[in-house]
């Protein structure tokens, strides 16, 4: 029964026993996790051939020793691994150190201190960018740190809000770009539709220096479905504003997120001024986890073989959340969500006003999630509606405890409100 | 017999003897290069253990899975190994990716957009660094790169001229900082005397952020003699200017370029500054690195054991170039050298106007030089009279016909020098 129809007194009786359970909870002193997007070490034990494999030849095709200092933009073993994987073209791609993030960014601090295209460092204007919400919390996080004022474009079925994006950054030219995770995005899962990825390339915008930062950090992580994304690089190629876009991806996700293998991509112009500061800021990166990483994979068709294996680790704890959400709560009315076809996490809806309190009882019961709010700009929802969930990290058993939990906690908490607002009416 | 007492005719004489000797030498067609501080081959050849070593437990000390996210300093047994090899306080060092100039790039430019300890951003000043000269080329162009002034000390046997540098620093607010190799300095070899290093802990800076960027690139790369610096540290703790120190130092010319690890220090207050925006850049460097670097050397002591084995190669090429010198130009007057003790390079002067002219001759008989001009600010020597020789990379059969080609180079450049001069008198 749907909770919003159910009397005060009845609301009343069922607090009292979900009390109940939830202090049982409290008494057990559990301690669960699943605020971040974690791999479990069952995933990374998929990857263990990496620690044990010598290096026999440090030489690369090119003849260059990657022991040594140079190659700026990554040794080519691994920029055409890249580069087929994602099908951009090698000479648009640099691969950087083990972090897309840092990568993110180094991109943000670049366009602040020298701007881009020529045109007026983004520190010196009233830059605001783009925020697809719920969105990506680190990605806000560098925005705010930059001072960058964020806007928050909603999320369709198909991506941002397209229409409003088109209309923001036609009229304002201090709107100098948008931050996207394309494939089945942060947190929500949404693919964007082919028909975004081509409006993204060819609107017009007022600021000639519009980036569009597409932090494709789940090109390959399928877990139900494997969904199929527009090439933006090819869209962009063809209106001629490759150069807006600044790509990146990792094998954070895929291999180990201690040693990843980062990569960003822009276009003809735009990669190589990025190139000219990194050639100031670095002599080169790892290029022996570039070996590493390739000597694991030998080329795109092995990433993706691999990646079967970490979908299917990860669709079991998919399931687990799934289920239990549609066994609990699915005809309470007290919650939306979506089934992600794959990424890392599953994104929900309270009523509003219920969010917080639910991450709050569920801390105080011994179960860290995302903090409410985490995932807007300046940690404000609006609606104190969106939880993150980040089912990755716990075993199964220890997940299966920790959904029964925020199922308790969600329970608890909308109730109390509900109580709240009935009373009050 | 000195050159400058020599008559034209003996001169001119003794130019058309070079000159037969000069293009003997270009139709050998020769690739040599001595341009850059790059390990060779066989020092690189002393860590293959690196490559080989599988990691065979990658759980930390802390019990942290070193495959997966987090720890943003850097795991506890790098930190403690760098902490007791420099004598650092293990709470004042972040460990870095692998590049120590990235983390100065990164410094600079952090200062550039926040400033620190409260002031002004560095961007919104008319910010100056002081640069000892001549000095490292990559820290100047980092100084370019971001607009700042450079204004040139000179060096002396004890390191930069300290009278100057007190003088500048309290009258200049906008005087910011000062950028220090103080152990074999690049490219001269001086190592800072402990009254130079705890003149520049304890001297009086208007600029209330004054930051010394303290590269310690050598700081146990000893050749012929084992030189102790000053600990600035423990110094400038004394002093109550610990935040003032940012201190660098990698393991890129101990195991290898290509891989290493880097440290950023800094004091009590400017460490946690400094920690706070690279929560926002990074979820934590490449720690699989630092264990295997750690698994590699266990501690400080064996870090020094491994440098021994270093220092001996190096000897072999220091001993090639020195030798050299000292047979064919030391008579002439026309080039006056140190003899460093340790570090990477050996920093020669020629007579004014003599350098650029050196290095052009030397290039178009197939051996590259660094550039004439490098090792000062904006490529500007104002004599025209430094260059740096890197023996490092090449083999010895290799450095011997490099060293050999340069006295060549030089000799007929100053004999053309010197035959203009005394014909325009």
């Amino acid at each position: 029964m749907k909770y919003k129809y159910m009397s005060v007194e009845e609301l009343k009786k069922l607090e009292q026993r979900l009390n109940i359970e939830y202090e049982n909870i409290k008494t057990s002193n559990l301690s669960l996790d699943m605020s971040r997007g974690k791999p479990a070490s069952a995933q990374l034990d998929l990857s263990n051939d990496i620690l044990a494999k010598p290096i026999d030849n440090y030489i690369t095709s090119e003849g260059i020793d990657s022991r040594n200092y140079g190659i700026l933009d990554g040794i080519t073993e691994i920029k055409t691994l890249f580069s087929s994987l994602l099908d951009i073209p090698n000479k648009n791609i640099i691969i950087g150190g083990n972090s897309s993030l840092n990568l993110i960014y180094d991109a943000f601090a670049r366009l602040y201190i020298f701007g881009a295209d020529g045109s007026e460092p983004w520190g010196k204007c009233k830059t605001k960018i783009l925020c697809p919400v719920p969105g990506y919390d680190r990605h806000f996080a560098i925005c705010e740190e930059f001072g960058f004022e964020m806007i928050n474009i909603p999320m369709t079925d198909e991506g941002p809000d397209m229409d409003m994006v088109e209309n923001l950054v036609r009229e304002d030219e201090n709107i100098k770009g948008i931050i996207c995770v394309p494939l089945y995005s942060n947190p929500d899962g949404i693919c964007y539709s082919d028909s975004t990825v081509e409006r993204l390339s060819c609107m017009q915008t007022k600021a000639k220096d519009f980036k569009i930062f597409w932090d494709n950090a789940y090109a390959i992580h399928h877990v139900y479905k494997e969904h199929k994304l527009a090439n933006i690089f090819s869209l962009s190629k063809k209106y001629g504003t490759d150069d807006r876009i600044i790509y990146f991806f990792s094998t954070s996700k895929i291999t180990f997120p201690g040693s990843g293998v980062a990569m960003i991509a822009s276009g003809d112009n735009y990669i190589e001024e990025i190139k000219k500061h990194f050639g100031i800021q670095t002599i080169g990166h790892n290029k022996l986890n570039q070996l590493r990483t390739f000597n694991f994979f030998h080329n795109a068709e092995g990433v993706k073989e691999h990646m079967k294996k970490l979908g299917d680790l990860l669709k079991e704890k998919f399931d687990i959340v799934l289920n239990t959400l549609d066994k609990e709560v699915a005809d309470k009315g007290i919650l939306k969500w979506n089934k992600p076809d794959g990424g890392y996490f599953i994104s929900v809806f309270t009523l509003p006003g219920c969010a917080s309190e639910t991450v709050k009882l569920a801390r105080e019961a011994g179960l860290v999630l995302t903090g409410a709010g985490a995932t807007y700009p300046y940690h404000n929802d609006p609606e104190d509606s969106n939880i993150r969930l980040a089912p990755s990290y716990p075993t199964c058993g220890e997940l299966q405890k920790a959904i029964d939990i925020f199922c308790v906690c969600l329970k608890l908490a909308t109730i109390r409100k509900l109580i709240e607002q009935k009373e009050q009416q």
